[in-house]
This record gives structure tokens, C-alpha cells and sequence, in this order.
């Protein structure tokens, strides 16, 4: 069968643009002989658009764009499906809210007529997903019109034609059911089952579909089409990425065909569904995770290891979300406060190579605790990328301020650096650079990582503001092996210093990287520590980090590899100290830091902000916790 | 018969202090001799956590709590009904992400026995809420159990004793049915229903509710208590105040008893709930709407105008809710930026109420471009409540930063100028200012608007940054209303000048408000476009504003009174032209600051912030809207 997949950019809330794209996709289609070309979930609309889902006329502009697609097939001899929208108010029907009634629908369309609407009835309500908040299921409509089950995929209301059962569209989630009662694949019948979706990048996460869709195939003997797009959407704090990876198995799980992921692409397969002849799973690279963390971040990398290739991925998704991301707001131009230290050398790394050196430009904003060693950094980094820099000294206006306002502590001054470094001359330099030829829309960014959004060590109104943080899912063990990776396989550019240099945000003389100090984080074992509370599906406190380290099940259960918890913390009392402090920073002050922060890339199966919501409350320790503190503490 | 009504504030995140509190509830309505007991929903671990719910530690000890809280009832005759989280694991179920299987749930018990587990059933996911993500609902286990309707009320597996139904246990939304297919009121049998609710305050939301359970408990011919909490609980951006309100019907849907709202308050009544003596609904103060908004807001408003007795209500909520948000995040001293304008004038005779004058410090910040005019009126408030107040100009960090970065324009100077207000001076001030004795946490204040929020017309870095903003969810015309409450029924210490003088930023000579000058913003008029964007249930965009404006049901549709669209704009062009204008900056770069926006006291019903979502998108304009305009423009 000849099967015309179309892997497109979809630009959310803009239906126009994406409806043009799909007639024209139709077209090659047919050019093409396919029989069958099919488009990804909400196509038309896009799928992270907030609460715009609130507007009646948007859903009313789906509707004509579907009608215009569904037109241009009417001499054609090409079934078509797509997602859309498809709001529904038949018999008086509304949405649970009140509202107008809306589907998640797959619509497949031939000789300009609809043949039939497959309703999403599986929809996520986790990590960015509100589905359940816009869209009507395919579930409850089932339940209501009492008929469950048998009938699910043809309800007579929304089908103009009968409906053979050569294919059976599903939707994203559709496809993932081993946490739901209701199974959709088992209602397939026999033919190919299409998967239409919509599915952000997540670490890790494409080795899982293809375990999930390879064992659907095999378990209801069923080929299935994945369709997925390619762009980007956000949620206002999270920038998501759409790799594609479309792809085709056959009856036995196996792989017939898949597109690279991030590529915009159209292409017509003959699929031989009945072969088995298929690329084994597996042999795509199973992304990552977590486990070889390395132990010392300052050394070469195994290049070998799963964590050195998953920083290659990670590169791969900062660099296109970013740039995207970028181009959706018109950002022409790039400054970046660059300290020395390993985090805004590789976002300048990053930038460089988004805008080009001629549209970046580094700033060091010295006071009197900052090193030569990390100035020499900044500096080498500049004329490595052959990029604009300049030094703009904070010592007058820090002074200015001590003068104007009188009484600030050591600590206040700290602040007063950070704030004075982002809020008065990164902001100005935006403005300035802004000006100068060739003119161009000018941003500053947000060089924080993960680690440090985690327990809040940053300054409001200072290091933590910019208007991306294209590290902020990146643990700062990552963003050391994504500055190796790219050394190593983009541009030798990030210098060797910034690597061996101690991490420190050089605010005060207990900051001295020459004399060996800086950030209180031990980045090996906290970025574990800390990605226990996040990062789990069922998340950790310091009731089960207190019992690990208890019971001799610390390192085991938190991935520490070569690196003993044991050894860290001589005494419970030690750990139990290091563990609340940094608790009490990650469970209060810092979810306030949070709320406020820039929006990321969103890279790995736990990001903060949309994806990750957060009240602000005071910190939670358990009953059971302050009972297994006070035993530990008298041993 | 004799009910116990707890009206408790629940501390969210905290289900030792919770649990203390309910226990001791409980005695007291054993000693009372009252039969039944009733609290809230959630009453336990609180309501608006974020996620975590994902702790498994958390909702073990959340079961815990409920087993204390049994527990204290082995020995004594009342049946207390109260609102839990309830996990369950049996028969291998979970949660459709794969987490563990929590319900929302009523837990009624008796002589240290559970004596039954009602599961919500309708569940919201609209606005704030997002009941779907964390919790399986009632209907979905019904379904999944394949016994619809009849048997909602007993779910074999949990009850622990033969069930008499005297009363039924109903969760919040359950109460809400009218959107709903299924309606759980229905099944209640003619016993008196309990609806165990957390429900924060919204503007006009206790006199739907009155309507909604009046017209309920006649349809029904059932009794209903309803009990609400207090206290604030918060979803990251938005604080929301919990009002109580909690309140008993008879059969005929009158009201029997209710409590004042925003007060912690346990009383036992002596219910005869055949009888039918009650209130009348209606006499409750329907709260008003924007139906009267003024247009000229710098009048006197008549005092008994819906409009102005709103802002009774408005002002006590935000006086409740910031109290409350303060005492949780345990700041004492409060620093604001004063300028003279209403809105600082009105933030600072708040918080003057909440923290005392002794830990209030205002700063006036002048550049050349500041009045004397609206100095004067700083000055003249700082003393009318008797703070402190200081001066601190901006003029010479700002020329620093002319000569440290050449090149800056008229308009980056501006925005300079606010930076430096926000992010250098009242942030140090801060730090000075908590140093003085009596020390205590500080912070400064964000004296933002909705209207301002609405189209971005604030600087990051400047006068949107502070911990947060008590007026972010008033209308520039409802800050006016709220003012001159203040002054009438508070305090007369707002000065009369800031209700005159012309709203402006006086960042430039085009800002002059000697001369009359000021925000580009016609309050009166944009409130009303502005609020068509989000507060409608169905939201408006420009396609549904120009198709008004050129039916002529514009003022109408939007609201106008004493005030016609007609005569702002002359022609279609004029009015097109500044649509566009905010609806550019609304749908587009405003996003971006809203998402780095402080939180926010919620009070509408619709407030920036997780109450309504946002992506950052291009802004849209229907196809609809381009062939409407060039129409009209055409004429």
C-alpha cells in the first residue's frame, strides 16, 4: 500500500498557516499515487495553546480550515486524515465546564466528503498535559450514549458514509494504554491501526514508544502507522520540542520505516504490511537516562557511555527548541553575561551557533571578588567564537548603592551584584546592541541550570532572569557533558579552563575559585539527591531519602555510582543537615524563585514549571520522618 | 437535630496541623452532644498542593491522619463526615498515569470505625482546577465496575459497615451538576445531603452558589449543609482566599443557618430540617458584577451603586487573603515603591492595615520626569498614615548607565529608569530595611493592575517584579472603586489629589501629568475591551469586537454605560487601529511578561496566572476578522 506520511511543522494557533501546508502536502500525495496520506493530532489547531481553546471563533476557524481540506480532496483519489478540533453541539451537547463541546478528533476525509470522526478516548492529564480541561473523551461519550465499548469506533451522528475497515485512526495516548481500563488497540479490527500524534521530546522517551508500539503490533497482530510532528509548542514556562520519528511496523513490531526526528518532511512509502522484514527494535539508540551520571563532572567523558551519546541528544533538542523558539519571536540578536563559569560558556557555545557570532555578544561584568582565572575564561571563550565582547565593571554602581542606601549586610551585597549584573547592565546592553547595524530584535539570557533552580542559588531580578533558559533542564552534571559533547563533535570552542575551574558565582572572597571555593552544592551527589524529588514518577522526600540512607540502600536507590553517600556523610547527623537544608530551600523560597523564573527547554521527564506545578507552601516533613530523625540522631 | 458546622482553616501541605485541629473540633462537638460532625473536603491535606500529590510519603501520612482522626471517635456517639485524600490499591488499580489510585473523598466515621468512603464524582478542570491529573472520579470507577448509577453511594469494597441514609456525603462540584450528564444529587435519597466543599472566593460566586443549592435542595425536596473552609491556599501564580460561607437549606431551598465568610468558626446548631423558617435567598448581597463600572473613575461613586459595595468585597478579600499569604510566608515588614499614583497609594493604605506603619517604608524614587505633583502626593500619604518614607533619585545610576552602555534610546531609557526603581533600589531597601529593628522578613511590593497586566505596560525587571501583587486582579477602574472605599469606610488616608491627577508612569516628557499627559490606556473603555479577552466564559477576540463595533451592539455586548464606543473611534479605522494595537501586545509579548509575573491575590472570575493559561503564541486573527476589516475599511 502506498502511504504518504506527512511529518509537518505545526505552528500552533495558527490554523491558516498550518491548513495551507496540509492542501499542499495533499496535493503531492496524490501526485505521489498514495492511497492513504495521514497528518498528525490537532494538525490544524496545534496542541499547546493554553486556554485559547476558550474562544469560539478559533474552534470556528478549525472548522473552516477542515471543511477547506476536506474540499481540496474531492477529485482526488486519496483518503486523508488529520487531527483537528471538532466541536460538537448535537442534541445540546456541552463540554463539562459549560462550554462549547469539544473533541480531540482524527477526521478522515475522501472525495471531499468527511467519512468519519474518531474521537481521542484516552487523554493524558500528567506532566504539560491538560487534556481532560478542554476536550470531551471518547470514554464518557461512550458511557453516555450507553453503549460501551463494541461501537466506539463509529458513532453513527458524526459518520456520513459506511465506514470500511481497511484502517483505524487512534490518537496519541490511544496508543498508550497499559494504565488505562479501556484499551483502544483492541477495538481495532484488523486493519492498520494509524496513530496520529502530537509528542513532545523527552529524554528517554523514544526508546520507550517503540517498546510500546512494537509490542501493541505484535500483541494485536496489527501494523501501525506513527504520524508526529515537528516544531515546537510551550506552555508559557516550558518550550517543548516536537521530534516526528514517524514511523511504520509491521504486524510483528518491527520496523519497516522512520523519519529522522526534528526534519520537516513528506514522503510515500510503499508499505508492504504483510512482510516482515523490518529493522529489529532496538537498533535505534535507546535514549539514556540518568544512570552513569559521572562522579567527577571536570574529567573527559567516556565516549562510549550512555551518558556521554544522551548528552548528544540533549544538545541535539536544546539547539533546535531553541531556535524555534527563537524564530517564533523574532529574536534576531543574543548578549549573554559570561562569568567564566562552564554555564554560560556553553550557552554562548549554543547561541553562537543559532545567531552567528556577529549577532552575540558577551558581556563580563566584574567586580572586586571576580578571578582573573574565570575573566581569562570569558575572554578566550569570546575570541574563540570570534564573537563582540565587552567588560562593563558593577564596582560604581555597587557603591552607588551602598552610598544611596546604607546598612546593607555582606550577604545584601551579594545580591546587589547579581541584581545589578542582569536587572541594570545586561538589560541596557540588550537595548544598546539592539541599536547597532544590522538592527535586530535583542535578548538577554538566563544561563541557570537545573541544579540550581532546584534549591533556588540564584538572585531574583539578577542571575535568574533572561528570557529563556535553554540549560534549565539540564543538571549541571549535563551541562558539563553537553559542553564535552560539543567540544568534542560541534566546535572545539568552550575553553579547557571553564571545565577544571570551580563552579562558583564569585560574589564574595568565600567564592575565591584560585583558593579552591565556591558553590555549596557537591553537583555528583546533589543533582541525585535533588532529582529524587522531582524526577521519579512517584516522587521521594526526606522520609524515603532518610530511610535509604538508614537501612544501607542510599547509593542503590538514588543511582550513585562510585561515589558512596557513606563517604560524603560520615554521621546521620551530617546527612540528615545537608539534607534538610537543601529541602527546606527546595519545598520554600525557591518554588517563589521558580514562579518568577524565564520559561526552558523542556528536556527530561520532569521539568520545572508548567510541567512540574508548584504551590507555594511550607516546607512538608512526615510525621514518620521526625520518629526516624530522632531515632538516627541518638545512635 | 443537632449538627456541628466546623468552618476550619486547613493549612494545605500540613495534615499533622490539620489533623490536631479536627481531632479537637471533633471533643467539642461531643461535648456539645451535637449527633453529626461535618468539616470540608480535603480537610486533611489541603487542596491546591501543586503536585504533589505524587509524594507517595505524603498521602500515606495523609491515611495516617485519617486513622488518628477515626481513632478519636471510638468512645463517643458523633458521626464526623470529613474530606480526605484515599488511595486505593486494591484489586491492582491506579491512577491512569500510572501512579497510585487517589480518590477525592468524604470519609464518614462512627465509634472508631469507617463507616463508609463516598468518592467525588464530578470533578473540575476548568480555571484553577485540575482534579483529573491528581484523582479518579466516582463515575469512572462506576463504569469500571459496570454498575452505572444505582450503587454510586456504595462501593461494596469500602464499606466497612451497613450504611443507613439518613444523610449522604456529596464532594463540592457534586453540587454542581447543571453542566454535567450524570448528577449525583439524583442518587442522594431523601436523607439530608452533606456537601463537603473547598471553595475559594470569586467575585459573584456566593450568590450563584445560593441560587444553585436553593434550587437543588427543592428539586431534590433535600435538606443541604454545605461546608466550606478558610484560610488562603495557592497554585503557584494564584493565591486564593477561602470565604466559608458555609451554610444550611432546607428542603424548600431556604437558608437555615450560615456562617460569616472568611472566619474559623465551629458552632453546633439545632438543624429541624423539616421545618421551613429560613432566609429567603436573595437577601444574601448578590455580589455585582462590572455591569455598573464608572466611567470617569476619578469620581465620587454612588454609594450604593452594585459597583461599590463590590469593592467592599473586593477590599476584604484582598485584606484577608494578603494577610494570610503573609503570615504563611511569615513576612513582616513591607517595602513600596510610592509614586503618587492610585495604585501604590492603594497598596500602601493596605498593607498599612496589615503590618502597622512602623513596618511600612515607602519610596518616592524621583527622576527629572517626576511631578512634584505626584511627589507631593507621596509625601502626603506616607504621613497621613504615619510610616516611614524616604527618598532616593535614580538620576545618578542612570547616568552611570549612559556612560557604562552609549547608545541607549529614548524608550530603553525608560524602561532604565523602572529597572533601576525596582530592581536595584527597592530590592536593596529591602535588605536595609529588614535590618532595622524590630528585624523581620521583608520584602517589596508589586503594585501592578489588571488592566496594566493585560497588555504588558509595566518593565520587567521594574515595576512588575515584588513578591507580590495585591491588585493584580482589579481593573484600573475597580483600584479607583476600592480606593475610595478604603477612604470611606477604612481610613481616610489616600490623598484626594491621587483620585485627580492623571494615571501615568512618568518615565519621559511624554508622560508630563502637569500637562495632562499619561497612560495611553482609556481605563473606562479598555477595562471592558480587555475583559471581553478573558473574563467571558466564551472569550472574545477582535473578530467578535470589530463584528460589534460594526453591527453596532458594541457597547452593549461590551457593556458600556454612560459611554459609547462610537464616540471614542470616529470611524472603523480608528477603532481598528487600537485594537490591534493591544491585542498585539495582549495575544503577544505581554505573555511573556505575565509568565515572569508575581503571584497574584485571585478574585475575578478570571485571573492571569494558572487560573487562565497561556502560551507563548504569534497573535491570531481569524481569516473571519482580515475579510471584516478590509470590508471595513473599504467604507
Amino acid at each position: 500500500m502506498k502511504v504518504f506520511i506527512a511529518q509537518l511543522e505545526v505552528i500552533p494557533n495558527d490554523p491558516q498557516a498550518n491548513t495551507k501546508k496540509i492542501i499542499a502536502a495533499i496535493d503531492q500525495a496524490e501526485k505521489d499515487g498514495a492511497k492513504l496520506a495521514v497528518f498528525s493530532e490537532m494538525a490544524i489547531p496545534g496542541y499547546l495553546i493554553g486556554d485559547n481553546w476558550e474562544r469560539p471563533s478559533f474552534i470556528e476557524e478549525c472548522v473552516d480550515c477542515q471543511k477547506e481540506i476536506v474540499d481540496s480532496t474531492k477529485d482526488k483519489n486519496v483518503t486523508v486524515v488529520f487531527g483537528n478540533i471538532f466541536p460538537d453541539n448535537s442534541h445540546g451537547r456541552k463540554n463539562e465546564d459549560g462550554r462549547m463541546r469539544k473533541y480531540n478528533a482524527a477526521i478522515t476525509c475522501r472525495n471531499g466528503v468527511v467519512a468519519r470522526i474518531q474521537v481521542k478516548c484516552l487523554q493524558p492529564n500528567y506532566r504539560e498535559f491538560d487534556d481532560n480541561r478542554h476536550f470531551y473523551d471518547g470514554r464518557k461519550l461512550m458511557h453516555d450514549e450507553q453503549s460501551p465499548g463494541v461501537n466506539w469506533l463509529q458513532f453513527d451522528s458524526f459518520c456520513t458514509s459506511a465506514w470500511s475497515p481497511v484502517f483505524s485512526p487512534i490518537l496519541c495516548e490511544d496508543g498508550w494504554d497499559s494504565d488505562y481500563t479501556f484499551k483502544p488497540m483492541s477495538q481495532c479490527g484488523k486493519g492498520v491501526v494509524i496513530n496520529l500524534s502530537c509528542s513532545p521530546y523527552t529524554n528517554g522517551k523514544n526508546g520507550k514508544r517503540n517498546r510500546v508500539f512494537s509490542n501493541n503490533a505484535r500483541k494485536y497482530q496489527t501494523p501501525i502507522i506513527y504520524v508526529n510532528c515537528v516544531g515546537i509548542q510551550n506552555n508559557g514556562k516550558n518550550i517543548f520540542a516536537f521530534d516526528g520519528g514517524s514511523c511504520a511496523y509491521d504486524r510483528n513490531g518491527h520496523i519497516l520505516n522512520f523519519f529522522e526526528p526534528f526534519e520537516e518532511k513528506c514522503q510515500t512509502f510503499d508499505i508492504d504490511f504483510e512482510d516482515d522484514f523490518g529493522t529489529e527494535i532496538g537498533v535505534l539508540a535507546k535514549d539514556s537516562s540518568m544512570d552513569d551520571f559521572p562522579t567527577d563532572i571536570t574529567q573527559k567523558f567516556d565516549k562510549e557511555s550512555s551518558f556521554y551519546k544522551n548528552c548528544g541528544f540533549l544538545y541535539k533538542s536544546i539547539l533546535y527548541g531553541t531556535t524555534k523558539f527563537m524564530s517564533q519571536l523574532g529574536v534576531k540578536k543574543i548578549v549573554i553575561g559570561a562569568s567564566g563559569g562552564i554555564d554560560s560558556c556553553l550557552a554562548a557555545a549554543i547561541y553562537s551557533k543559532i545567531v552567528g557570532k556577529e549577532n552575540l555578544l558577551l558581556v563580563n561584568m566584574p567586580s572586586q571578588y571576580n578571578s582573573k582565572t574565570t575573566i581569562g575564561i570569558a575572554e578566550k571563550l569570546a575570541m574563540n567564537i570570534g564573537c563582540k565582547y565587552i567588560s562593563i565593571p558593577i564596582e560604581e554602581s555597587v557603591e552607588l548603592t551602598k552610598r544611596q542606601i546604607p546598612g546593607l549586610s555582606e550577604f545584601a551585597l551579594q545580591n546587589v551584584q547579581a541584581r545589578d549584573r542582569s536587572s541594570r547592565v545586561l538589560a541596557a546592553c540588550v537595548s544598546a546592541f539592539e541599536n547597532e547595524e544590522p538592527k535586530g530584535l535583542t535578548v538577554f539570557t538566563c544561563n541557570g541550570n537545573k541544579s540550581e533552580l532546584s534549591v533556588g542559588y540564584c538572585t531574583m531580578l539578577g542571575d535568574l532572569s533572561g528570557f529563556l533558559a535553554i540549560l534549565g533542564d539540564l543538571w549541571k552534571s549535563q551541562v558539563y557533558g553537553v559542553a564535552r559533547y560539543f567540544n568534542d563533535n560541534v566546535e572545539d570552542i568552550i575553553p579547557e579552563e571553564a571545565f577544571s575551574v570551580k563552579p562558583s558565582a564569585e560574589l564574595s572572597v568565600t567564592h575565591n575559585v584560585d583558593e579552591g571555593k565556591g558553590d555549596p552544592i557537591n553537583y555528583p551527589y546533589h543533582d541525585k539527591l535533588f532529582a529524587s524529588w522531582i524526577e521519579r514518577w512517584d516522587r521521594a522526600t526526606p522520609e524515603d531519602n532518610l530511610s535509604w540512607y538508614m537501612d544501607g540502600t542510599f547509593n542503590e536507590k538514588i543511582g550513585l555510582k562510585n561515589l558512596s553517600v557513606y563517604d560524603i556523610f560520615k554521621s546521620p547527623r551530617e546527612f540528615i543537615n545537608d539534607l534538610e537544608r537543601w529541602w527546606n530551600l527546595h519545598a520554600g523560597f525557591s518554588v517563589a524563585k521558580r514562579i518568577v523564573g524565564p520559561p526552558l527547554i523542556s528536556l527530561s521527564r520532569r521539568s520545572y514549571g508548567y510541567d512540574m506545578r508548584e504551590s507555594q507552601l511550607v516546607p512538608w516533613y512526615s510525621l514518620k520522618y521526625k520518629k526516624m530523625k530522632e531515632e538516627a540522631l541518638k545512635e
